[in-house]
C-alpha cells in the first residue's frame, strides 16, 4: 500500500505522519517512511539544487524537470522495491506536489506537468492521498514560529503563490476523488491525527 | 545563429570549436561559446550530479530528466538572450546528445526523450548541427592518451554503449538532414577543422 501526504507549508503533515508510523508499526505493519524531493542519495543531491536559496534564477520548467528526475529515482530505487516486499510506503509529498506547485501555482499547467511525470512515476499512483488543507497565512505563521524548521526557497514565495498552491490541491482532490481524502488542518493536532488514522484504516480495511 | 556540435567522446569537437571561435571573432562576429550539460550556474550544479562517478545507481530516466532540466535553464538563461542580441551561439552538445545517449544508447526511445525535451527547449532547434563521426574505439583511445581530460561516468560505459551512441547520431542525421552536417572525425585536426569551417561558412552565406 502506497500513501502520500500533501498540502502547503506548515500544515502539520510531518507531525501526523510520525504518529501514524508509530501506530502502524505497533500493529505489526512494515512501514517505509520517505519524502520528496529526496528519499535516495541521488534524489537528495537533486533536492539540494532545487531548494538552494541562492538559485533564485531557476526557470519553472527547470524546477519541474528536477522534481521529476528526483521522483524517478525515488520510485525506482525505494518505493517500488518496498511495495514489492508488501511494505506500507508513506511519502511526505509525491506527484501531486508537482502538479499543485509547478502545474498550478507556477502556471505551467497541471496536464503539462503530468506529462513529464509519466516517465517519472511509470504510472505509479498512490492508493490514498491525504490532503492537509490549510489557509496559507496560518501555515506560514506556524513555520515562522517553529525554530527547528529551516526556511527554504519555496517558503520565500509570496502569499498569493501559496494560495494558488492550496486552490490547486483542492482541484486535484476533485479530479482524483477515488484516492483523495481532505483533512481540515486548522483543527488541533489530535483531531487532525484522528482523521488521518480513520482514512488509513478505511483503506486498510478495503484490502 | 545557433550551431551545435555533437559526437562521441574523444571525437575532437573541443579542438575544432576553439579554432572556429577564433575565426569567427577575427571576422567581427560576436560569439558565445557554451556547453551541455552546463552553461549556467544552476546547470553546472546539475552537471555535477549527472557526471558524478559514484552515482552508478542512476536510473536512465532520472538521467534523461536531469539533462532536460539543465538544458531548460541553459536555453532560458543563456542561449535565447544571446540569440536575441544577434550573437552566434556555439554549443558543445545540445538536444541531440540526449536523443542519442538516452534515447538511443540507453534505449529509452528517441521520440520518448524528445517528448520531455519539448518543454526544455521550448522548440528551439539549431540552425546547424555538426556531427563529429568517429569509431568509438578510436575516440576512447584518444581520451586515454589525453592526460588533461578527466574520466567521467559516461566514459566508463562499455564500448557497445558508445557504438549505439554513434549509430543513433547517424540516425538523427538522417532524420534532420536540413540541419545536420556529418564530418569524418578520423581525419587529422586540420582536415576536420576545414570541413567544420566550410559548413559554418555555408550557413553564414545563406543568411
Amino acid at each position: 500500500m502506497f500513501i502520500t501526504f500533501e498540502g502547503g507549508e506548515g500544515s502539520g503533515k510531518s507531525t501526523a505522519i510520525k504518529h501514524l508510523v508509530n501506530f502502524l508499526k505497533e500493529n505489526g505493519y512494515e512501514v517505509v517512511l520517505t519524502r520528496e524531493p529526496g528519499g535516495t542519495p541521488i534524489s537528495e543531491e537533486i533536492r539540494k539544487v532545487i531548494l538552494e536559496k541562492q538559485n533564485t534564477d531557476m526557470d519553472p520548467w527547470t524546477e519541474a524537470l528536477l522534481y521529476a528526475a528526483a521522483r524517478r529515482q525515488h520510485v525506482v530505487e525505494k518505493i517500488l522495491p518496498a511495495l514489492k516486499k508488501h511494505q506500507i510506503v508513506l511519502s511526505d509529498r509525491y506527484l501531486d506536489s508537482s502538479l499543485a506547485y509547478q502545474g498550478g501555482a507556477r502556471e505551467l499547467g497541471i496536464d503539462e506537468v503530468l506529462k513529464i511525470n509519466e516517465v517519472a512515476t511509470g504510472g505509479l499512483l498512490p492508493d490514498l492521498t491525504i490532503l492537509f488543507d490549510l489557509d496559507p497565512n496560518n501555515g506560514l505563521k506556524r513555520i515562522a514560529d517553529n525554530e527547528r524548521r529551516e526556511v527554504n526557497r519555496l517558503d520565500l514565495e509570496k502569499i498569493s503563490f501559496h494560495q494558488k498552491v492550496r486552490a490547486s490541491f483542492l482541484e486535484l482532490a476533485k479530479r482524483y476523488p477515488e484516492r483523495y481524502v481532505i483533512i481540515d488542518a486548522s483543527k488541533n493536532e489530535n483531531e487532525v491525527y484522528e482523521e488521518v488514522l480513520s482514512a488509513v484504516k478505511n483503506v486498510l480495511r478495503r484490502r
